[in-house]
Parts: C-alpha cells; sequence; structure tokens
C-alpha cells in the first residue's frame, strides 16, 4: 500500500486523443465506407474532405478524410485543455529542437501542428466547432453504431524512445509487452491521459506507420452486426482480423480495413486506469492470450501492414522481436 | 468554438468515487445479497465487517458492509491524487472552519474523514491494500457481473448550496434538472472527477440523505440477467425501478434495494466529459424522459426514501419541486 | 413417465400463424411506421396497400396494410400443409355451420376465408408467392429487426369455449391462467401448432377483438434499440408497455400502439413445445409474475383496448376475471 | 407459388433430436466440464454415470456421460411421437432387414435400440421421466446457458445415402453442399424433424463417427463469456473453432472439445423450416461464407477429428470432397 507522494506534472495538459487525418485516393468511396457501413455521421462535406463523428462526440469532427493521389496518414489530433496549453506545448516542442506551428484549421480553429522527434506528425487543438449532440437522436445510431473516438496505434522503429518521450508529454503507461530474461527489451507499449487503457500505444516495427485508430461501440453485439453486415455487403476481404477478446486491455474487438488499406478498430468494454497508483501490466512476448484471449492468431498483414505517414520516410524497428506484436 | 482559457484549480485533486461504507443489521444476511445475487467479490470479512469488490478494482474494497443496530450510511470514500492531497484537503476542510480527522482504516491506511457543510461524512484517500486483478479471472464474474464503482447520489435539502462547495471542490457539472422561467431552482445536479457522467450527484429532498450508490455492469443483457435472477430467487419486492435508459446520462439502469433498504443502481454505458469546454446539459423539470427516457414512471418510494447518514439529523428540502426530480 | 398412447389428429393441417390484416386510415403514415422505425421489409405496395415481411420469412408478405375509412383488423391468417388441407379446411367449417368461401387474394392465390363461431375471421394458405431469402442479406436489417412473424392475441368473450373450438382445429394449449378454486375459470390460454409457446392466444375480454400481434427479433438488445428510437423520435405515446420478461412464456417483449392504436409485440426467445406430452404451464390469476416476471404492472389501457375486426360486433365477457388478465 | 398437393407420410412420428450417450474415460473430470464449464444441469449420477439436462427440457436428460476405458459415442437419442411409434419404428427397421431391440434404460423407460443401414446405434423414446421446469429457475443458469439440446452432426463415408435414408424415416433437406458442376456430388445436408435448420447432418468423411452434438443458448454474449471463461480457466486448448457466424443455418457458434476429445457445438437463433413448401438452399463447395460467413478458416482438426462409435469400425468416404465439407 505505497501511497504515491507526488504525481508528475506534465509540461501541457493533453487530455485525450481527438481526431485523425487521412488521405484516401477515391473520397466518395471512403465516405461510403465509414458513413453508410461504419455509420459515422457525416457532419461536413466538400469536394476535398469529408469530416464525420460518433453519436457521443459534440466536437465537429473525429475522422478528417482527404482527397489525395496517395494514400497516407496526414495527421494524429489531440486535445489539450486551454489555449495556455496550446502555448506551453508550441514552447516545449520548440525547446526540444522540434518543429512546431500554429495554423487555422476548418471547424478546430487555432491549431498546434509539431513533429515528435520520429517526425510523427500531430495536432494539438483546444477546442472545436461544436455540434449537436446526438447522443439521445438514436435514429442516427448505423452500422455498428460508433461512439466515440478511442485511441490510435503507432508502429515505432524504437518503442523504448517513443514511450519515453511520450512519458514526457504526461502520458501514462498501462499494459506493455516485452521479451523475457534480464535484458529483455520492450516491444509495445499502451499510455492514456483520458483515464482508459490508451489513447495511444507504440508497437514494434518498421515505422512511425499507423497501425490502426479506433472507435469505442456500444456493445460487442454491434461488432457481430458489423461483421455480418460486412461479410454479406462485398466487404469480406475488408475484414482482416477479429472478432475477439483482447488479452490487453480487456476489449471486445474487429479490425477492419478501409477501402484504401487504412486500418480501423473497433472496440467496447475496456477499464478505467486513472489512479495515480495504477500500475501497469506486463505481458511476456511468450503468452499467445496477449493479443487474443481467446488464442484465434493475427493474420501475417497485421502484423506488417500500415499506413505510412504523409511525406514521412519509415525505417526498420530497431530489433526483431522474438515474437510477433501489436494487439 | 470559444475555447477555454483556463481551468480551475482545485485545493486538491479528487480522482474519482472510490467506495461506500454501510452499517446493516444482519451481516450474513447482507452479505449473501451483495455476493451471491449482485455477484460483488468477498475480499475479506471478519465478524464485524465484509468488504467486497468488483472484477475490475484492483483496490482492496469499494463497499464496506458493517454489523450495526441500524442501518445507515457511515461513510462516503474518494480517492485522492497522493498523500500531499491528504493534507491539502485536511487544511482546506479546517480553513472553512469543517471537521478533518486522520484516522488508520483496515486495509486503507492512513484516511482523511471530514464532513461537507451538510454534514456528508465523507472519507479520503490516497490508496489502499491492492489485490490480485480479477478482470480476466472470467470465473469470478457472478451475478450482474459488477466491474467497477461507478458513483454515489444525494438527497440535499439545498441542492444549489451541495453543488457550489462541490464545485469548490473541482467537482464538474454535466448535467441539471431546473424549473423553468427566469427564477427557475435546480433541482438535482451530476458532477464528475473521473472523466465520466458523474462521482456524484445530488438532488433535492429531505437529507442529506444517501439515494443510492452505483456500480457499473459490462452490458444491459447483465442487468436484464439480474431481474429474471431476482424475480425468481424470492427477490421481487427488492426490484424497485427499471431496467430501463436514463434521459440524464444516457445509461441503461436498474435500481435495486438490499435487505436493509439501501439503494444500489445497476448502470452501463454513459459518456465521457473530460473536455474542459464540455458544456453541462440542462433539462427542464417539465421533460418526462429527463428521468426515464422512455417513459416508465419512478415509483413514489424512489423520490422519497433514503439512507440516513449515522447520526446526522435531515432536514426538509428548501423548496419542493413542482415535478419529483432524481434519475 | 406415462407415455403419450396417440396423438389426436386434426382434421386438417395448419402449420403456423401466417400473416395479419389490418386496415389503415393513413396509408403513408402506417408505411413509414411499419418500414422505418419497426424496419419492416416493404414487398410491394399500391395505392391501396402495402405488403410487409420479415428478414427470415420467404413469403410475400406476413403483414398486409389496406387503406380504409376506419382502424379494424380485416383477417387473421394461418398457413396450412397443402391444396388438400384446404379443402379439408372448408369440409371441416361447413360440416359446422361456419361460413367457408374460397378466394384469390394477391400474392397469396387460392385462400380460403372462414369464421369461427365467434365470427373471427379467419383465412388458411396453402402457400404464397416466394421472394428472395433475406436473412443474410443484412443490410436490410433496420429497426428491431424483426425476423418473423410469431403469433396472435384475441380478447375472447369466453375463452373456454375459444379453446375448445381450436383444439379442435389442433392447437395445443401451452400454458394457461385460471381463477383458483375448485370452480376456477379459465381466463386466458396459449395454443401451438408450431412448436413454440403460440401461435393464438385467447385473453378473456370484450371481443371478439384483436389484442395483438407479434414479430420475433433476434435478441433483447434489439428491443431495447427501439425503446431507444422511439422514445427520440416522437413515438414516445406509441410505446405501450416493458420492456420486460414474461412469465407466461418467458420471453423479452415489448408492446407498441402502430399509428391506429393496432398493437404490435416485440418477442424473443420462448421455449419449444413440440413434444406430444408437453403439459400445459397452470398459472394462478393472484399470481403477479404471470405477466410481468420482474413485476411491473402493465397499463390499463393494455387490459381493455384492442382492434376491432371488420363488420364484427365485440360483446362483454362471460366474467370478470378478479385480477385483469392477458399476458 | 406452386403450392404442395401433398406431404410425404413417413412411417412413424420422430419428434426431434433429444439425446446422445458418450463414453468417457474420466468421469469426474467430464462431469466437471459440463456442469462447471458449459452449465448443464446434473440431474441424477451413480458412480458409473452422469445424467444432465439444460434449463428449457423437462425430460430427464439430453446428455449422458458413462465411465469407459475408451472414449466413443454410443446412441444417438431421438423423440417419436408415442408408444405406437416405437412400434412402427421397431416394424419399419425390421423390414429393412435392419437391427431393432426394445430395452428398458433408466429414467427413460421403454426404449428401441436400432442401427442405420451404415451402422450407426440410435435409439428412440416416446417419453422420459419428467422433471421440474428450469426454465424460470435463473439460478441454475450457468456457463454458457445451455437451454435446449438441438442436434447433432455426422461424419457420414456416403452422405448421398445417408441423406435417402433419413428421408425415409420423415426428416426434411433445409440446405446441402455440392460440388459444382451438372455430375456435382453432394457432399453434406442438414435435416430437420423440429421445424429449425436441423435434428441431424451429414458430413463427408470417414465414418460413421460423431463429429459434434449441440446445445441451444440464449445469446451471443453467452457464447462470447463461455470463450473468456474457457480462455482464463484452463481450457484454452478446447476452444477448437469460433466464435463466428455460421453461413449454413445463419447461427452464431462456437465449437469445443470436451476432455476426451468429443466436440460440442454451441448455437444460437437459426430459423423456421416447418412449412411444406420450404426449400433448401444449396451451397456451392466453393462458397468460403458456407461455413463462416465472415471468413475465418476452420482448423484442420475440425475436418478431420470426431469421435468414434462403439464397436463400429468406420471406413473412408467414397470420394474426397474437392474442398473440406461440413459446417
Amino acid at each position: 500500500m505505497p501511497a504515491p507522494t507526488h504525481i508528475f506534472t506534465p509540461p501541457f495538459n493533453i487530455v485525450r486523443a481527438s481526431h485523425v487525418v487521412l488521405d484516401v485516393t477515391d473520397l466518395g468511396r471512403s465516405r461510403a465506407f465509414y458513413e453508410d457501413t461504419i455509420g459515422l455521421h457525416v457532419e461536413d462535406a466538400d469536394k476535398d474532405a469529408v469530416y464525420l463523428r460518433a453519436v457521443e462526440e459534440r466536437q465537429h469532427h473525429s475522422l478528417v478524410l482527404r482527397r489525395a493521389d496517395g494514400p497516407s496518414c496526414r495527421r494524429l489530433g489531440f486535445r489539450v485543455g486551454t489555449q495556455d496549453d496550446l502555448d506551453k506545448a508550441a514552447q516545449h516542442f520548440r525547446e526540444l529542437g522540434l518543429p512546431a506551428d500554429f495554423v487555422e484549421q476548418p471547424y478546430q480553429g487555432r491549431t498546434l501542428q509539431v513533429s515528435d522527434p520520429e517526425g510523427l506528425p500531430l495536432e494539438f487543438v483546444a477546442s472545436m466547432v461544436r455540434r449537436e449532440i446526438l447522443l439521445q437522436k438514436y435514429e442516427h445510431y448505423r452500422g455498428v453504431r460508433p461512439q466515440r473516438f478511442d485511441h490510435v496505434n503507432i508502429f515505432a522503429p524504437d518503442v523504448q524512445a517513443s514511450l519515453d518521450f511520450y512519458a514526457g508529454l504526461g502520458f501514462r503507461l498501462t499494459e506493455y509487452a516485452e521479451e523475457d530474461g534480464p535484458n529483455g527489451r520492450i516491444a509495445a507499449g499502451w499510455m492514456h491521459r483520458k483515464g482508459n487503457v490508451h489513447d495511444i500505444a507504440f508497437t514494434n516495427g518498421r515505422g512511425p506507420r499507423l497501425h490502426h485508430f479506433c472507435y469505442w461501440t456500444p456493445t460487442a453485439l454491434d461488432i457481430i452486426h458489423l461483421c455480418d453486415v460486412m461479410a454479406t455487403t462485398g466487404h469480406l476481404a475488408n475484414m482482416e482480423r477479429g472478432p475477439g477478446r483482447h488479452g490487453i486491455s480487456n476489449a471486445f474487438f474487429l479490425y477492419v480495413r478501409d477501402p484504401d488499406g487504412h486500418r480501423l478498430e473497433l472496440y467496447t468494454c475496456d477499464y478505467q486506469t486513472m489512479d495515480p497508483d495504477h500500475e501497469p501490466i506486463r505481458w511476456s512476448l511468450r503468452d499467445p492470450r496477449r493479443q487474443t484471449l481467446w488464442g484465434a492468431p493475427a493474420p501475417k498483414s497485421w502484423f506488417e501492414e500500415g499506413s505510412r505517414f504523409h511525406d514521412l520516410a519509415d525505417r526498420e524497428a530497431a530489433f526483431t522481436a522474438n515474437v510477433l506484436v501489436a494487439s
């Protein structure tokens, strides 16, 4: 019962993972996938971009699709506490010699765009245009009934370095996978700000690349229904892994690929982590239940494929984990 | 899109509602109710007390049952960030002229016991004895499969005063019910620290009394199964209200009464509230969907009955709301 | 273990309850209700009628809505085994001095229309136009995801007489409610042909009137979602009773009223009854769990209101049950 | 709309698949598996046998476990309509030159034991000792909450011959898988008596062997919970396939292996088939959604392994299907 004596004060206050910006090669096709099959709500659209949100979200968008010549991930978005936090964030990144630029972005206003030491393109906002609450407009529940954006997962060439950098931003580790033995290297880590299992995770692999982004759904039956719909509407090939129960996070999950191959996770029922004395859970890379509690293996594509970040070269992982990782 | 410019810094850091201590008149009977019917896990027990927790909780207990001559609520427990926060909390209450005493409590160590201005007996802890994680020990899932303690709800004789005091402790309002019109008085309010709809709520009525405490369950079907079990094991009279969908919080719920009449809510699937610019939702007292989205009325007992706090006199509400409230 | 020595051979083979024909006063409004809110599939429509079916049904329709000046139930439809059964049925009714006429009906061809001794308008078909199987066209699952027509329930002025007549058609009793005591009269009975709890039920009351017709849904969560949708799309007043668990049948249920007041039940998960030695379950009228296992009372409207049959006078029940009945 | 003109009248009336008798090598271990993990109710037990049933079943048992030196399936049980049907069944089998013997069996009384042309050991009963209805004794719902015995599935060396023989007993085909092309051979067939997808199925393979027997569960979430329990109580290796959605039958399913390797399916939500004009669904062996709508392949063990029947030699299949079959 060693009570914590202090809590690390981060340089600025990140509240949660907020949104992701994706380049897609056929805007109409991608919109149809996310709107009709997945069930996100299109909040605004023009000829070059579509803005979508889930029913619980009051902010304008949590997913931006942009017309482009090739698929990539443009930005990972995070919500900070206040405008003051944006300024502190800019200062923090600049002091580290990292890019940090303020831009105006549609529907989200003053936006700080930065890169982490690996070149990962992040953006921070203190607010967005607010829209009508849809949570109790149940006629808008469609598809898998996505409720809210939950997290992003990144292929990282040096997981330990990424975990260290994001710990310095105030992210706290909840679960991790490492090699056994005295010199076991960490192969994956899950970190949170908002009080559940993660806002961002890093998994050993060629990168930086986006492994997936994730929406929370109300129940496992919503995910089962999505499987039934996808399997019978020509989307069988888009169902990559699951449904199943994660060992890590304990969530019920499904991974699907969008028309450009961007990977989306549907996810429900993880757990709370806001206690300052919350201890991270260690998983051995040898434990097969880490990835899927029920033992079903993930396909090779799931371990190897991801979305590149725009204009960012990726590189090999620092080591080859003796067992494939991620979750 | 008026971005917040600052966030109120509370005098000390309350993390979340953590536990409740109840006096019960037949310890064996109450243990059987919470262990066998509800499905909480008995972590420790002696002849005078039983300590229970839910499967997600790593802390020793979230419910303490104490043998007593008459039923009452002894304490409402909250988790703070650090030992330092306990000291700041003591200072804060003493500066307000309110009682604040440090005691040693079994399995939770250094504990600060205070009273709020209405006399409500609270206690703060920075940690508890930790126990084995049961979240993935699925053979321990029983009854309604309670996952974690969620919140407490208090009958308050002066809701506005209570909301003001707890706002001063850093609690943030998420939803409230008030009379219509220019001088409409607030009749109920829901406040959080942990990032969902509430850790504590206040509802207009004779008080202070405990209206209910609440556990989160994984799915609505778990709550439906509890109804089936209670209805067929002699507990029909203990099912007071529901199941149904709350207007306020949007959660699926059931209220049951324990053998001494203490009220327990089972609850699943509300929403996130951690954004600093999260605006509270106003409900008119005239809107019947506030209490139950589907329109079923709550019984009279639910509006009138509650657990008294030990050695604390209650008093009439400051006004009679023109429609009964709570949720 | 008294094994059955013989099974009653009915005069012709009724397979199951098949469809219902309703007069409605605003065809567009009723179509919108059943198609958009409930989620039935419109198979054909013209200016005077709309034909709907559920996803499991291969037959052309299980619900026919007809434009009319006033609301009523036109016909209750049953499927028989063969064309030969239609002829035997005509002979059976005529021998009893009851009306029996062959007509051609759209999409169902040769149809035998008869009246039972109370004047209840039935029709028998041996087949219908068949349509594409939708069970695995999951994009057609909408609303409460109705899967198949299940049964009808009739207000009968003389329940015992109705049960006797339908037993003579081969219907078998599965559950019944009666007064206590040596001279207790039967107040309601549930009868089946297809092997679950019922195809038709009779409940004491002014009649004959249609109490309700019923569709089976895949899960209780589909019914909960319908509640959420109806409550938030202006249909709160159409939700009459439930959701809940029936004592009788053990099914999870919801009763709704359509725009003309016709009552529809959504229902899932009863049990099998095809064993010839299956014994009916008796419920005392004094047992409150008969109607709702969880104890919630049904509203007065549910006991009193029903759809009249076209051109059929109803009459008072033979007795007033000492407790209101139905399920 | 070609209405059926007659229905084949079988030589005697089989009502449904009723029970299975298994030899097991460690009676205590097998009892623990079916009682504690799966959740069947032990109705009677002695040192040599354990009798279990599911909550909906009023008959004494649907599963008999017998102590034996080696694992095998002893008997497949079916319910017939009356004692008279037993006599007609004996006559039918004897006229075909097949074994047919009356024996007294514990808790099921007069029992007719026969062999089909392949040597498959069947037994017919017209009734069993009846036990208290547990359907609304919800405290007995445990494990996967099995509700009723549903069907058996047999590896058959000559599927066409088996389908022909059982059609002669009145079983009706609902779905089948066959090779494409003008001379395509049938590789699997599903046949029913009780009005859902099957009571018995035959799949091409070395046989006769028992592929699996199956219990119906109330919801898919019960099956998901069983996965969670099995994965975390040392039964990971017993989870062979699923959970998933069958193409054939449309049911949600899971296959598990008991301690002796006998295969059990948990299954929910197929469809009704009692209409005499119900047409069987044809699946091409090339269609991967036949086995699992969502595309996940079944493991090799599932295609190859089964329980032998006691004292019955199996033989190779008549042909090798160009794609592995079963469902």
